[in-house]
């Protein structure tokens, strides 16, 4: 299959649709779309971090305007937006997109992936970027990781799996390659935006629905609605988060602006990855202290998850692109996973045993 | 203890020493100072990362002028020249500078402290950042973290370390708190300056040495002059790199280039951990099969390891900023830790096992 099979109508007429962006007084403002509630925890946040970034290194030249989702186009919507010339750029997860690209899976999480540490090992130093920019310039963006959530939960449940048989009819929200890899076990899989997850599981629409971790689920009240929380899980091991420009609106800006986007990005995916792990484990606590029942999944779903995520993510390697990232991806998470085991992995578990953590 | 007592005296002069930052045509060059020799793997990276970074998004109006080890003054007189405003920054490592204040150990790394991730969460969530800065305002600094090397490993040897009798009497090269916990353990410990490891390993002036792991390592050549290597070790889970900036220097500055140093400088932080988490897989390949004899130390080292660090690590508490630095540190490490554990870690485990790495 051809890399370009993907391309969208709106993506193709891109160009033509551009919208100016607003300049005035030599400063100019571009317009982004966030696939985010306003003030969603950790996701927000990060848009913001990126905002406030852009805005001071370029003295003020260059402003970014937030949207969030609903406010100029839906949170599904921000993709075609922005290659379309609605808007400028969208802050979001890329796994959002994999009807435009299943290549898309890859720069977000796939289930078995990387975790946020190797990720940014393949990224900056084993091609991941320079497919990113591949990728972008079929749909005409420019796009950059700019956050991270770190290992996601399980998500919220209304009874205990204890065998993969558990998920056969389940009706649970998870998006990306997660979802397929559920689909497989036998559950009826929603990919609702943020926005609507919470509402969905508290009128009985959905069983059970994944979002993040326990900051951001808390914030979201999903404990109010759920019994059931499952820690640390297969599908997302490390979700980037990535803001994407209009390669027109993009090629039109000085060096200096350019690189004050790209630069701000790389430091948002450290800073909003560390936002979540610092917020995650008094959060936990919350959740346990409220009453929440706090699980693990066993060693026989762990494998049940990776029997089924195996076909999940080898149905795309008929397309050159995917096939290209998928060993990119792949051969990078087998290096940089071996080393981290012999390095930080023995260093964690010696230090958590000889000081008790 | 007052907090002042660690001042030097070119700290308290450096105001009215200090240089005037060469200026032609609106356009502002700062002289760095660094701890490293020109071209040393992944530390002199970082700092080329920083220069560039910082003159891209300055289209070009404030440039570094990166001045190597012994270009301008020696690897550890890079504090002092620039407290002095002798030299306008440094970049180099910050526990390189504890004779000036014992605190500076945090902003590096301490035996059984942090690796880079946890560091991120304390320094940018958890208060580690705003110490820096107090540390920093005590010697006329503004400090950011600026790199990482990832977890460190135990160095190389000319001898096989099986019980901690062994370290008795062994001439050791190793920096900071380590040198001092294998200081308690009967080991006589240099700390020399990194454009000097090989030469005294060479001539046999000491009988071992550490530096960073296995790319930086065999880029330096200690594979031709020791037979044997151990892996993860217990001093240097993560060491920061830090660019520390005249006070003065940085109060002349706009907010945009303020925030260029800044930003660009949590950019290197990742960038950098994943340039040598890029390259210690095939370099640790490569070292095996060039005849290293690579190990692993025991449970019984680790916790004659455990033993030592704690009262050097104890050593200052009756410092009032170093304890508030050590009880801000322990705090935000034991509370990302049991998150890390529950989630990357046990995801981790589970992917490694499922997928055979």
């Amino acid at each position: 299959m051809d890399r370009r099979e993907f391309v969208t109508a709106a993506a193709i007429g891109g160009s033509a649709a551009l919208a100016t962006p607003a300049i005035a007084q030599g400063k100019r403002t571009l317009t982004l779309v966030a696939t985010w509630p306003r003030g969603f925890a950790g996701v927000w946040d990060s848009a913001v971090f990126f905002a406030d970034g852009v805005k001071d290194l370029t003295d003020g030249n260059l402003t970014i305007d937030l949207k969030a989702a609903g406010e100029l186009v839906g949170a599904f919507e921000s993709f075609d937006a922005v290659t379309s010339g609605q808007a400028d750029m969208y802050h979001g997860a890329d796994y959002y997109f994999t009807g435009q690209h299943p290549g898309y899976n890859f720069f977000t999480t796939i289930p078995f992936g990387m975790n946020a540490t190797e990720f940014t090992v393949w990224y900056h130093h084993g091609g991941g970027r320079d497919l990113h920019d591949e990728l972008g310039k079929i749909f005409n963006l420019k796009s950059f990781i700019a956050g991270n959530s770190g290992a996601q939960t399980g998500g919220w449940f209304n009874k205990a799996i204890d065998t993969p048989e558990d998920f056969n009819g389940l009706r649970f929200r998870i998006p990306g390659m997660g979802g397929q890899v559920l689909t497989a076990l036998g559950a009826s899989i929603q990919n609702l935006p943020p926005g609507e997850i919470y509402n969905a599981l508290a009128s009985g629409a959905i069983d059970g629905a994944d979002w993040i971790g326990p900051w951001a689920d808390e914030s979201m009240g999903l404990h109010e609605i759920a019994p059931i929380y499952y820690t640390s899980s297969f599908h997302e091991p490390g979700a980037a988060l990535t803001v994407a420009t209009n390669r027109d609106i993009w090629d039109s800006l000085s060096l200096a602006h350019q690189r004050a986007i790209e630069l701000t990005c790389t430091a948002a995916h450290e800073w909003c990855h560390a936002l979540f792990l610092a917020n995650n484990s008094a959060a936990l606590a919350r959740l346990k202290a409220g009453g929440t029942d706090i699980r693990v999944f066993n060693d026989d779903l762990w494998d049940a998850f990776g029997t089924a995520t195996e076909p999940v993510v080898a149905k795309h390697l008929d397309n050159d692109l995917y096939k290209e990232i998928f060993e990119s991806y792949s051969g990078s998470l087998r290096s940089t996973a071996a080393w981290l085991s012999k390095s930080s992995g023995i260093y964690s578990k010696q230090r958590d045993r000889v000081l008790g953590i």
